[in-house]
């Protein structure tokens, strides 16, 4: 990149980060724990927010934004599932910027416990934008191979947690769970994984406790 | 994006285009034929040319250049192969780009036939980069959905052929082929369609004979 594109490329981050900062204020006035979902297209974001939304359907109130670069298919699957749910669609930008969901946040209702926030599906980009989230999660599916946190470090690097998805393919693949946790930990000492199947339901219950407490320490100033 | 940042963008894609121009015009003297895969992270491109590799190895010489933004990882595998590969790794930046391409050019052997790139894991920005091939593939793994084409389109407009990938997880999964087939050729009508499981060896005849075809038409002047 030539100094130019770097000044500007630097200068767009330096307004998305005050940007991400007063979202984060203002939903953390508001009680809401905001979730970022960051993955390789196609590795299960809309089908594992589609089991939290049933999970979570007695105890806690949902909103869904959610980033494509074309479609509102996500937003209508979630909303099927009676969550309200808004769609932004980038019209070609790679990842989600924090004042597109400033953008959006007047028309979430003021009664939701979460907003989960489920960027484009790229495993680099959106890396690099902080959408002011409290809890950023990786997904790695099982198909895509154990060997990618070392392949797209920024991703795992920036990530609280990792989600390990579509582990009800893991007889018909040689992905090693154990060693996708290990790689994403030398990248990221301590980070905590989960292994999850969202289609058989499978792995859930640590996942809503981590975002459970995650809630709780937010609401009880503790984050 | 501001009208400055656009700019610049516009400005880079420019020069994009002229590198890839020169890189195109410099193949087609020496008689190579470069093909730009583009997918989604664990698509499985890397697979696909080792299995490319073992069905060429007779009649044809590789090359491989791979785009990862960290690991020599990828280029370790095709070498194992036999087959000499060049590793470029972007260090963060999320495609390939025509002047890291012209970079290696000189390196790469005058006597081969084909020079694969396997370009970063990335089913949005690689789209926008020319790197002066003439056969564009599009990978999409069936893990990952037959819904993406009309969510990703710039990758599936600028393809000129897709290449259904890991067809043999398709007992287990929800993806319809012929779904993916149709979306994608109302976004490019007419594109061929290849399913392969690479690692079954299965379906690689008709693509391994497209990309003979393409090489014959490039050497006889008709591409």
């Amino acid at each position: 990149m030539t100094v130019k594109t770097l000044t500007v490329v630097r200068d767009l981050l330096a307004t998305n980060r005050q940007a991400a900062a007063a979202i984060r204020e203002e939903l953390r006035g508001r009680g809401i724990l905001a979730v970022n979902l960051l993955s390789s297209p196609g590795s299960g974001k809309t089908t594992l927010l589609e089991a939290l939304a049933d999970r979570f359907r007695d105890r806690y109130r949902l909103a869904v934004i959610e980033g494509d670069i074309e479609t509102e298919r996500d937003a209508e699957r979630v909303r099927a599932k009676g969550v309200p749910a808004w769609q932004i669609t980038t019209g070609g930008a790679c990842h989600l910027e924090a004042k597109m969901i400033g953008q959006v946040l007047d028309r979430i209702p003021a009664d939701i416990d979460f907003l989960f926030i489920e960027n484009v599906g790229n495993l680099v980009c959106p890396a690099s934008y902080d959408l002011g989230e409290q809890v950023r999660l990786v997904l790695l599916s099982s198909p895509e191979g154990d060997d990618k946190p070392a392949k797209y470090p920024q991703a795992f690097l920036s990530a609280d947690a990792l989600v390990l998805t579509k582990t009800d393919l893991l007889p018909y693949l040689p992905f090693d769970p154990a060693r996708a946790a290990a790689e994403a930990r030398t990248i990221k000492p301590g980070l905590p994984v989960f292994a999850v199947s969202a289609l058989r339901g499978e792995g859930l219950d640590e996942l809503v406790a981590y975002l459970a407490g995650a809630l709780e320490r937010l609401r009880s100033g503790r984050a």
